[in-house]
């Protein structure tokens, strides 16, 4: 931690500065500039309270060097997580394919569409049961119903399968039916959750929140990381920026960014990420171009009749081209679908 | 709902979209332009799927006419909604103000920052028992414990107090213990948290969330009022932008918006919103010089020694500050502190 | 200028760096954390070229300590800078009130609202004589024949007069017209423009760019500064942000921001600052209350019939209202208008 | 153009509205819902003047259904434009490479770079001789003698160049040593400027503004265009977000959006874009991924002496690494390097 004061900070003020320090267990190292002094906090940075530093007057500025995330980092581990569900890895060498409605509407929707994708290639099939919605009267999905759909869905297509978690209480629920938890865009900072899964045993993924850092998405899946779940995927969904041509804006940044910092396998949704069909097929092939580990793609057999973003679904012969067109991407970086 | 089809749209393109928004229920009126044809959807526009209308291939967007929200619009209810605890009345001709900890630290901290922000007039004592924060490894909030000492100290000064919920399962304990529950921003679009507060008697202050429009966010509000609870409060605390020199941007330009969209109370915090001691006091009279019917305000005895937030509290001769720096502007737009 | 190197770098690479610091004419003070090893550059911060320490394969981050302005900065000028125009003072105790019509339209037209603001008691007339416009087809403005309206208004009625300067070569023609030149958002980084109004004997003022951070709107300013011009006013209208309750996000948190880090006077410009003439009285007293030096307000007789921004201008009767409602906030910051 | 009327408009009010449309040139439509007015404007819609009508107290929302751009739209021109420099297409089936220093510092710099990146297969040099550089006391540019040695660097290798365009008096230096004319993100809205090199026979490339939207973006080409120049070239170059993990958000979705609204070829710098060299390679093969005609990269010869932009630049090398890596990518999706 580097502490910077204020210009002519007097010797007594320093001294304040250095005590605090110390107190929290460091070591402070002072280093006088022309204009500034300067105080590196030298040890466990962990043990520093950066908010007590800053409300001292004379201080400046206050500077971690250390990042706040320790299990989620490529220092605590350098080769890349493998998540295994079934048949399926999640990290590997593979590109892997979620696809699926943005809600589970009837058997015989979720059904056609599972038998559709996984023809088309796609390992693991999405559908919301439980929707998080702007709008109060908007449908909030089938719920216990909707997963056992998924359930039997599975069963006779032998696809592996993932729907999301809104809270707490649902976690028996959803852990009796799916294979993999999802945590929504807008639950990412809704810590208690995070604890919730943290203790799961099953395969948690982790959706960006549309204002989150880099920094904060990874602090979410340490939240998970720390009560013992370390089967944590990130997923990359679009953040809010002033943009108006795509619903979000999809953060491919990220992606190398999120490669460089952590071991944790790197999904990219851009479906969600766009908000609009045209622009999905374009833009997962850019996810895999600069190193994304797979994509969740929103299918739809009708979308003119889906309960939810029809907008932004495929309809399953557009996801066979999307399939088709990624393909030769995957092999140019060196993977596989 | 006003549909722009795409230029040289068929015959036959215009009938479907004209016979899917019957069937939806409304009446469609077509208007030929020189080169767009646009569909308008006549009646309850609340009918409309929107994402349905624009997953239709000859549809180029869609344009809502009406507000999505119903009960916490001015149109609904004329009249500002004024909110009574106790003695307190928020959304009337007295500026409300809210201050205390970030956290419940302990029963001394917690009564001298009571008896210190009662005496500069404040009427309402604030402080986390539950602490949302980004890392897994920092404070996590005194619990219940914490809401004990707030109940002791309510008893002692008579203040009212606010705490926030951060899930469904803490109702009761907060409903026990506190006079006003509050929605946290991170959990603006937490639905199942704001349903279930729908449900309590006691009023809740929603917090917007870093990246919510103000239609988001009055959709929110729309969640806690639908489920019968009509004593809802709105409070900015900053926004997440590209500016540095805040740790938020507290966007005051919302105050005006809601006023004019709305009828319930709206608080500003400035102390989120800046993130900075030194910005409090300036921001805290542009609030109130702005509209806003109250001020949440972080104070701690010992900002260097606070558990959390220490950056952005008021020492409480600050606090005392502000008060005076305030009344005057409360005067001058009619109202009083 | 801190240098954090990645961890486990080598001695032979800590001394590449620190060659680098010293052959840059600083010292280099070196520490050795428990993770990393931290370099202090230590002497004249603005030898240091940061991109080139950045290029260092070692070098990990870069932070530096000093501001990068100095012209501009509290540091170097203590007492607030107070521009006199004939009997305005920009930056005094009074609150400086800018007002007049977007386009200069007629002559009708500008001495009509220069009468009536006049009234109120604005004593700074503003119109625009070329338009800085998103199309090029829209009007762009009346020329060197609306500056001559101008100054035959200004000799009319006494007021002091503002004006934009678009490019460089416009300069003599400004000069020769108006009192103060206007330097607008989109052009606070045309470098070659600062540098010329740079030289002029004329006061600026210097429109914050849309995205603009804090630091970038003091270097523009430093760059006028910089040729000679020690003139310059500060002007905040909105940043661009994901929020759409208003055009643009007047950010009033800049203000106290600004008036802890530079001596130059600030306006506020709520009329571009938010786009909607029914939020600009409230944003007014606002801008006030945190202790802007003045206001600029788009004021038309006839705004349906303004060729540009009627939608953001106040009639000269709601001017008025503004001017009655600004004043009793300016006595409570112990101001007058 | 749609025009939605306030809640409980009077007959008069609605004839006011109509006769005012009218009175524009245009005729006016109304449809009248369960609660609001709806008047659309048919004809010509760029005789309306959108803000004249918002200013009109009845009405509450403009909605225009037309794009305000028309020269540069895909509606104007089906087929994408193609600019032919010597052998060189932009905007053919070859993906174009551009690359070469930040600024020109000497012949010895830039004709080293120039043969490196030549071997590696690029076509296009870039290097500034004026520089837009945020502090008035970082180095500004070598100005003509840079230019010379550009020209110089041109007749040995036979790369054909591009170089910046800082302000309109400019022009007869830049039209008489580069082949290109480029417009910086600083001065997408520099109007008089893309007049100025809309006069021009030089093909132009014009980068996107940091806070630019796609409409804005094209306005800015249609300035150009509107002026005779039809060979514009569009750069997406990163915009400003809250995201720290890149210095800008390379905002890859606007190329997708881009072809589909505009026939102009589409370039991308994932230098600036992100500003970190370890990004560059990644962010390049998704762009070409997602259908961009080109990649503009930065490439010196020694970073870490590079008196500009050291921190994103490639060594040679590592831009052949590039070219070796997109080579795949741009085969996959039907291209050649």
């Amino acid at each position: 931690m580097i502490i910077v004061l204020k210009p002519k900070t007097s010797e007594k003020d320093i001294k304040h500065v250095v005590d605090k320090v110390e107190k929290m267990g460091l070591k402070a190292h002072i280093s006088k500039g022309v204009e500034r002094t300067v105080i590196g906090a030298i040890g466990d940075e962990s043990l520093i309270r950066e908010d007590q530093l800053k409300a001292i007057p004379s201080v400046d500025k206050v500077m971690p060097i250390l990042k706040p995330y320790k299990l989620v980092s490529r220092e605590f581990k350098k080769e890349d997580t493998i998540i295994e569900i079934g048949d399926v890895s999640i990290g590997g060498k593979q590109i892997v394919m979620m696809a699926g409605p943005c809600s589970i509407e009837s058997k015989e929707q979720l059904l056609k569409t599972a038998k559709a994708i996984k023809k088309s290639g796609a390992t693991i099939l999405r559908g919301g049961a439980f929707k998080p919605r702007t709008s109060p009267y908007a449908f909030q999905g089938m719920g216990e119903e909707g997963l056992k759909i998924m359930q039997e869905v599975e069963k006779e297509t032998g696809l592996i399968t993932i729907s999301e978690i809104m809270e707490a209480s649902q976690l028996p629920l959803l852990e009796k039916y799916v294979d993999i938890l999802q945590i929504g865009a807008r639950n990412m900072q809704n810590f208690n959750l995070l604890k919730t899964v943290g203790r799961s045993k099953k395969p948690v993924m982790l959706k960006r929140g549309p204002s989150a850092t880099l920094k904060e998405f990874l602090m979410s899946a340490e939240y998970i990381m720390s009560e013992g779940n370390h089967n944590v995927i990130l997923c990359e969904r679009g953040i809010r920026t002033f943009c108006t041509h795509t619903r979000n804006t999809l953060d491919l940044n990220i992606v190398p960014g999120l490669k460089q910092a952590t071991h944790l396998p790197v999904i990219v949704d851009p479906s969600h990420g766009t908000g609009k069909h045209d622009f999905v097929i374009p833009l997962s092939k850019a996810a895999v171009a600069c190193g994304a580990d797979g994509l969740m793609i929103e299918v739809h057999p009708n979308p003119e009749e889906a309960v939810s973003d029809g907008d932004q679904s495929l309809l399953p012969n557009k996801f066979d081209d999307l399939m088709k067109e990624v393909e030769p991407i995957a092999k140019a970086v060196g993977r596989k679908l």
